[in-house]
């Protein structure tokens, strides 16, 4: 259960993707992120998966720019037809958009390296909203941007791992979220739910959940288990909790 | 890019969990559900992944079902304190809930079976909103429901599966969309935009996206390549496509 907090830092990711919609491929940019933004006190609040849609990454944009401290978008900044995110991003703040010689320069360079031609279709990756701020692209050149709480990351997950170091220094720090995982083997949710419910009353700082999870073995016969998860900021309540959900599970077998 | 179509049958997703927000668990349910929605010519439009709290429920939920044909809920639906979705889904559409006798029958039925005492909190998971259809659950009995538009599904993937058997026979169907695949290893988007841009203006009825990869050799070097993905309802038109972006490819080398 999420208490609201005002003073935390917040984060929202707009995955753009009909490939993510599509279901051929498995999005791992949200949980990359997640885990990136962990130690840095951020805590991620919402996630959206978008078509590639120019009204669609509007919205969505303009939805978690409102409400997160900070927006990551992922995909869509390439050089081919489809990628319309720069585009968009740059229509949802109402900003003037086209190729930034800062932008150009690096592409130039980069290239010149590989002896690569700077094509039309390439040079539409320079294409960058006035204002906005360039994010370092170590892996393929291409940068990425900041506008306003908005940054724009490429959907390749190596290529927006290395761009978030790039964006690290530029962000605010919360308190750091530390979390501890009990697992209990065989125990059910329905027999340690009472006792949960009572201990995330007595500790209203921190959030517990419980995730049931049933493996199936080749032999047909199904076993199963629960993780008991805390999550707080308070490291010592932490310790303490952990030892309480060691035990409640013990107690409920 | 994505066509608007009227006449689709589109779906949206909700995914409920601060497990997956915190990036402890990675989401597996949105590609599961879209691999499932697929063959039924049902269109994955939108997902978003809201944390554990009844207003973002409610928000997503409203949003999506006003513009979806279909919105899949995914977790807390289990019998512990933070399984909060029935009440949140029961509220987004102004129903009241409580335990209900039909779905306090099928829990009586199937606890007997494993001598499995049914506490208050497995009598939580019998609540069910006024009006709501109730969905069969093969893994593990408490059900999931329906309401209007909005299938609400347990977070376990094996259980969501499980659940999905029993709604497909409620759902319209649509013109199904089918896809090939061009993978070019050594390829560079820069060096196909030009003509692949000019192919989707010339096939605007199929959907054309460029995906490129990258992959690390563990002696450093970097290999790459693109894949050339065509959407669309016409078979006969996507095989066309198919050699247009083979012959593409290969041109580009």
């Amino acid at each position: 259960m999420s208490e609201a907090n005002p003073d935390a830092v917040s984060a929202g990711i707009v995955v753009i993707g009909d490939e993510i919609l599509s279901g051929r491929t498995r999005d791992i940019n949200v949980q990359q992120i997640a885990e990136f933004l962990a130690p840095l006190g951020i805590g991620l609040s919402e996630v959206r998966i978008v078509s590639d849609d120019q009204d669609a990454i509007v919205e969505a944009v303009r939805a978690l720019s409102a409400r997160c401290t900070y927006v990551f978008t992922t995909g869509g900044i390439g050089p081919t037809h489809d990628d319309i995110t720069a585009d968009a991003v740059a229509a949802a703040f109402g900003r003037w958009i086209d190729v930034r010689d800062d932008a150009r320069e690096i592409l130039e360079h980069w290239y010149a390296k590989t002896k690569t031609e700077i094509t039309p279709a390439r040079l539409r990756m320079a294409r960058i909203p006035e204002g906005a701020v360039l994010v370092e692209n170590p892996v393929t050149g291409a940068p990425g941007f900041q506008i306003e709480n908005v940054f724009v990351l490429a959907g390749v997950p190596k290529i927006a791992r290395g761009m978030l170091e790039d964006i690290a220094p530029r962000l605010t720090r919360g308190k750091v979220t530390h979390s501890v995982t009990v697992r209990h083997e065989n125990a059910r949710e329905g027999d340690l739910a009472e006792a949960l419910g009572q201990m995330q009353a007595d500790y209203p700082s921190v959030s517990l959940g419980s995730y049931p999870w049933f493996k199936e073995a080749e032999d047909g016969s199904i076993t199963r288990g629960v993780a008991l998860v805390a999550r707080g900021t308070d490291e010592a309540v932490l310790k303490t909790i952990e030892s309480a959900l060691q035990a409640l599970a013990t107690d409920a077998r």
